[in-house]
């Protein structure tokens, strides 16, 4: 292994698929992200179809700044996968068969009941010399083939993402860690009721003088995501620089904003505080319209404190589903407070959970009043205690995707325990 | 304008963002789909950073190949965005003031009430002789240079995904059929219950040989399309060849899996339906947890047509929600054509609608009985004449979002004049 550190990056995926429009390039956001936490610049993403001379190009012009390629695609087992062999090509390498990696392939075969087809045996030829990252997830065999003399690495990954992705995690993060004699660890801060300036504001300092550990923004759908990285010797010295740098973010303004560290999503932030707390989640939608519960379903496993709902999307439904009384509706209509409440504390009786969550609203384009514009979303939340209920109040040039998420994610919050406090309006300019 | 034909086009995205991989690059597929469409090869795709060096090499390299680079990204009003000052300097352009889209600037900000900053007004600086893409949706003017000495053309297109999607349908397509001096229209065949391979066994001769109107498949999540695109000198020629075509289509096997020309989508094609047919709509969900009703209402001005529904995700809740009988879920357990049966009788009956809909199967990843592996869901259709349900059996290897996914379309298939036949098994091996 060489054991230079990687100073710049360039991205390569290949396949025609991509060039085609097919399928999205979710891979090159995937590396350029890990690359970016762990302080490697990537100058540029490129994207080649399955044709050997394009791909020679691509290669020798991204190593014309790049010490590292980071490439994806055209590791399977037919011959229009070539990108094994043109990196060998690139750097004059032969490629040997490799028992270790065939036998393994021969195994995950035998393991799914099939028989291996004779052309996999093509994917168990691997550069001389290269670093394999052993795929216990698919049959492409991942590796880093380095070149001694120039001190130029290509890293070859697999196209499927979540073979990628799982490569990259288990595989390629620690050779680079161990590339650079360092480890690297990563947190997620999960800020919400905050704007993305706003946080800026507050960790300036961290954000523009700090280099060991740094601290990044990313702006997500309406939520703030700080990116906490630390670099030291060992695991557990980074982890430690990570935790004090998170106990300074905790002790700006942001603090109270925060819902979570590495949770991934409210709604795994709000099913692990519900599994805590042995408490069970009813959810009543209008205008998000299945989408709480679609994502508290995305999540396995949800069923220990998520226990349904109904989606409402017609009157009738909310008086007969959730008993909202035909006064409510008349009186104040069916985007209301107390519409909203009803509906919290219907389903939750319906069902028989501890909590309830409600929402409804004008999602657009169509629909809304004077009054209550498009982007108008009630949410609330019914316990034991009585209801609470917040009115959003969204841009109505926003999307009907960006409201409906926004406020299912809004609603979420309401079960964890960070402040009522509504900065959709102040967004309403912003790029979505 | 120039009168030439684009032969090959390379995309080109600029944006520092979509290096941190902050973003996912939409853009490029889109594009390269479009290109692909009216017969324009993409031989690659590039994302460089806000850096104006490394954006004009960039250009360079892409020109070398091809005589049409599409960019998008970096026309903003501040000092990062310099694709257009970076274009223009690359053919030895001057750039001008230009009054007309100065103006449209104005009244965009008027429109929105608010004032129009003093830096939006570089906005409005067109290179010379350049073909302006009046933009309706937004700030930044779009684009074509042309290079009337070396043939070559830039267009320019905003990096916000929907700004950039509406202006290429509107101005950029145009824009290239006058360039072609042909009319190019496009036609999506949506097939359901029918395997790609099947599909692509049916059409190949179309596939193959057919130059005008061309044929290709689109496999997506689960469902395939078909694309069938024409041109001609005018709209209404191009029309009737994809006419022409499509009846050809329809007259091979695949046509009774054809559920809809252009229709975007089956929950789309669903609503359409029961609109025309003047019927409404309730759901049951187990195993998709609301994404039905989330597809559903995805779409703007479905509650015409659908009430709402039940996510059910505990015994009880069926059983409270949808009257699923007690001695159903002990005999035969939740995830049984019974359960499925009762579940959709019952929400149809509760939300007094025309058609229930239902499914509970297991999704993974734990889960699943040994008859019953993850990957099996009923699916289940009640109306006035009584309950059909079918038993879908995907592989466990599948992602639990893939068979969400499918089971949800599958689902809501149901509703549609296709024939029942389980092709998800046969798909089991493919790449997801």
């Amino acid at each position: 292994m060489l054991e230079t550190e990687i100073k710049i990056a360039e991205i390569l995926c290949v396949g025609t698929e991509l060039l085609l429009g097919d399928i999205v390039n979710t891979n090159a956001a995937f590396m350029s992200q890990r690359l970016a936490e762990m302080g490697i610049p990537v100058y540029r993403q490129t994207v080649v179809g399955d044709n050997p001379e394009r791909l020679k190009s691509a290669l020798a012009a991204a190593f014309g700044h790049a010490d590292a390629v980071f490439l994806s695609g055209g590791l399977g087992p037919t011959c229009d996968d070539l990108t094994k062999e043109t990196v060998a090509d690139y750097f004059g390498l032969d490629m040997h068969l490799d028992g270790h990696t065939l036998e393994k392939i021969r195994r995950y075969f035998a393991d799914t009941g099939r028989e291996m087809p004779e052309n996999n045996i093509k994917q168990a030829m691997i550069p001389e010399g290269a670093v394999i990252f052993e795929n216990d997830w698919g049959t492409a065999p991942a590796m880093a083939v380095e070149d001694k003399k120039s001190g130029k690495t290509a890293v070859l990954l697999p196209g499927v993402p979540i073979e990628m992705t799982t490569l990259w995690r288990e595989r390629v993060h620690p050779y680079l860690c161990r590339r650079s004699g360092a480890v690297i660890v990563s947190r997620n801060v999960h800020i919400l009721g905050m704007g993305e300036s706003t946080v800026e504001e507050h960790l300036r300092t961290m954000m523009s003088e700090w280099k060991n550990p740094t601290v990044a923004p990313y702006c997500k759908e309406g939520e703030v995501r700080v990116r906490v990285s630390a670099r030291a010797c060992c695991r557990g010295e980074a982890e430690g620089m990570c935790d004090e740098a998170i106990k300074k973010i905790r002790a700006t303004e942001v603090g109270r904003f925060i819902y979570g560290i590495d949770v991934g999503s409210v709604e795994n932030a709000l099913l692990c505080r519900l599994r805590a707390e042995e408490r069970t989640l009813a959810v009543a939608e209008s205008c998000t319209g299945g989408l709480i519960a679609k994502r508290l379903t995305d999540i396995p496993g949800c069923s220990d404190a998520f226990l349904g709902g109904c989606v409402t999307y017609c009157n009738d439904a909310k008086m007969k589903l959730l008993g909202v009384r035909a006064e409510t509706l008349e009186a104040h209509t069916a985007v209301s407070a107390e519409t909203a409440a009803e509906m919290a504390r219907g389903v939750r009786t319906a069902l028989g959970a501890d909590i309830g969550l409600a929402t409804t609203g004008y999602a657009g384009p169509g629909g809304g009043t004077p009054e209550e514009p498009v982007g108008t979303v009630y949410i609330a939340i019914s316990t034991a205690d009585g209801e609470r209920v917040r009115r959003l109040s969204m841009s109505p040039l926003r999307s009907r995707e960006y409201i409906r998420y926004s406020a299912a994610t809004q609603a979420m919050s309401l079960g964890l325990p960070i402040p009522d406090i509504d900065v959709t309006q102040s967004n309403g300019g912003k790029k979505s």
